[in-house]
């Protein structure tokens, strides 16, 4: 079975503002250690994908940085888009892609912008679901193991069990949307939903077929641009057909149409890092619940608790504060309470007013 | 009537760290406009004295900045201390170095690191005290209208009037150590207490008779220096004559003990920048009550009152925060709430004790 690594670094969120930038989104940051996410992921899958086998979709204006971080990817295997359009075309573009190598191949979807912290556990449940995939026309979606009633995520409801033994197999009986707290927490307790993680395996010539037939559309689109993949005239070919496809997720597109799906069960921790908050459990805290970046910079806190610092190297001095985010650019401070760092889309709601573009 | 101003630009607080630094004090900081203290301070004294009737007294490990931040001032006026030795060896050392040219020439002396509202007024209330210490054999010094029943500074309090066209001039009756906040209300009441300043007129020969009478070692060493001053051998003599003089402020040393002294109540505005939470009367105010320096930075405030920011040219985004004090420089962030910024010594006691000294 020969497997390509597909990472999804379309993102470009707002949440680690003033650290993630238009141009410089979350995926491409270092939050932890000395590599950034998008990174880490490509280190995280070298056992299961060479480079000249990892794909990244990206948007073409994060091409550029991609290329620095990744050196090691030939530059063919960076797939830029043109503008988003959403997860379904990504994922089929990136299994054109592979098709025009090798149409038999399984492809492995991963978002870029995931932190694992059990990486073994990680890979050998990416391994079997690469089986799986390669051993019968299906589309496996893994499904994490809910910790909590989260009700920022979309859950998988369990159906039939395929194969007991871990990681178990399960056909999938529901796709949900993100629940209220009360329905998160039946979905808890209930033992058989699962965190739909936006992580997938597929041969990239099965995917294909079922956007032939959910997403004809999008499936033209992808017949026109495949003759270009791999080859000097992508990027033009992308310009080109990119603009018309339809804008639709892979989960809502095919996923939840198709009768040949799996879920494979993933134990391994993770996080979706979703937040400055997000940190707190990710990076190591001092005796007073203060935490920063181990090794990028230093806390020196009298009488202040819980706060967490990005200081861009500095020494963060805080006196009497608590539950603090504090983060500092080249160009920016942010304050605020970790309790409001998801707000953050208000404060770039009315830099936006304020024609204050340069920073967002 | 020759007329010097000796500015006195020793101070190496620690309440606006960490703008302010071992390295660089205070007085050497742009904390309003364009200019530092020090700047502002000859700046404004330009209609009184030309540079080279300006001496700044500084210690040794300043002289550079000071000799960059004032090139209109000859290289000689710029008086090293190789340490501190207190305010009655400053004011004798410069009043010696203003003897040797001019016996008869008054000096006014200035701290460096205050700010003055009302310029005119400055000027003409210490144009009065000139001449009145050129006229009379007096010790003169200013004494400031309390605006409230300040705690943190010492008080004047004024005897019988010698001439009541304002500037109102008297006798001094007592000087009174910082007093406790009943007290500074009393004080406040009576009408008869003055703010104690830190500004004084006097000519040269008066005050070096006075020390002679109130301080002999001191006035010894002072001869001891005299022959070099204003010459080549002035650094060498100070480093080799100034680590023997006694360490006693001006006004316990002479004008407590002195016969002939004099204030003159001054009435302009005036703040000596005590620490960062002074600067929300210096700096204009959005209308929510936060502050930067204004034409360096600019705040964003969502949710956010009565922050003052110092960002070193950032955008500083609040998000929910009030009545914080954000300072930012090119290797600390200091954020504490504005009730604790005068704690600030804390921080660097305990940074000190973690053996963090390049911080200081």
């Amino acid at each position: 079975m020969n497997l390509y690594a597909v990472i999804m670094a379309g993102g470009s969120g707002t949440r680690f503002w003033p650290a993630s930038r238009q141009k410089r989104p979350k995926q491409l940051l270092t939050l932890t250690g000395e590599r950034s996410l998008l990174q880490q992921t490509v280190d995280r899958l070298g056992p299961l994908a060479p480079p000249e086998r990892v794909l990244v979709v990206t948007g073409s204006m994060h091409t550029d940085e991609v290329l620095e971080q990744l050196p090691e990817l030939p530059p063919e295997n960076i797939l830029s888009e043109p503008m988003g359009r959403n997860t379904a075309a990504a994922c089929g573009l990136a299994a054109a892609w592979v098709a025009r190598r090798d149409p038999g191949a399984v492809c492995l979807v991963l978002p870029a912008d995931h932190l694992i912290i059990d990486e073994a556990l990680f890979l050998s449940t990416l391994g079997r679901a690469a089986e799986l995939a390669a051993e019968q026309k299906v589309l496996v979606t893994l499904g994490l193991t809910p910790r909590f009633p989260a009700t920022g995520f979309g859950y998988i409801e369990t159906g039939e069990v395929a194969d007991p033994q871990p990681p178990v197999i399960s056909q999938v009986a529901a796709f949900h949307e993100k629940p209220d707290l009360a329905t998160a927490e039946e979905y808890l307790e209930s033992g058989r939903h699962l965190w739909n993680s936006g992580m997938f395996a597929w041969r990239a010539e099965v995917l294909l077929n079922e956007l032939d037939k959910h997403l004809p559309e999008l499936s033209r689109g992808l017949a026109e641009l495949s003759p270009s993949l791999c080859g000097p005239g992508q990027d033009e070919s992308l310009e080109c057909v990119y603009p018309d496809l339809p804008s639709i997720s892979v989960d809502h597109g095919v996923l939840e149409k198709s009768s040949c799906l799996r879920v494979v069960k993933a134990d391994f921790g993770w996080s979706d890092v979703g937040s400055w908050e997000a940190m707190s459990e990710l990076w190591e805290l001092d005796h007073h619940g203060n935490a920063c970046r181990e090794g990028k910079e230093q806390i020196h806190a009298v009488d202040s608790h819980g706060n967490l610092v990005s200081a861009d190297g500095r020494l963060a001095a805080l006196l009497g504060v608590k539950d603090l985010v504090v983060v500092v650019t080249d160009d920016v401070v942010l304050v605020a309470p970790r309790s409001k760092c998801q707000d953050v889309g208000r404060l770039l709601d009315e830099l936006k007013v304020k024609g204050l573009e340069e920073y967002l």
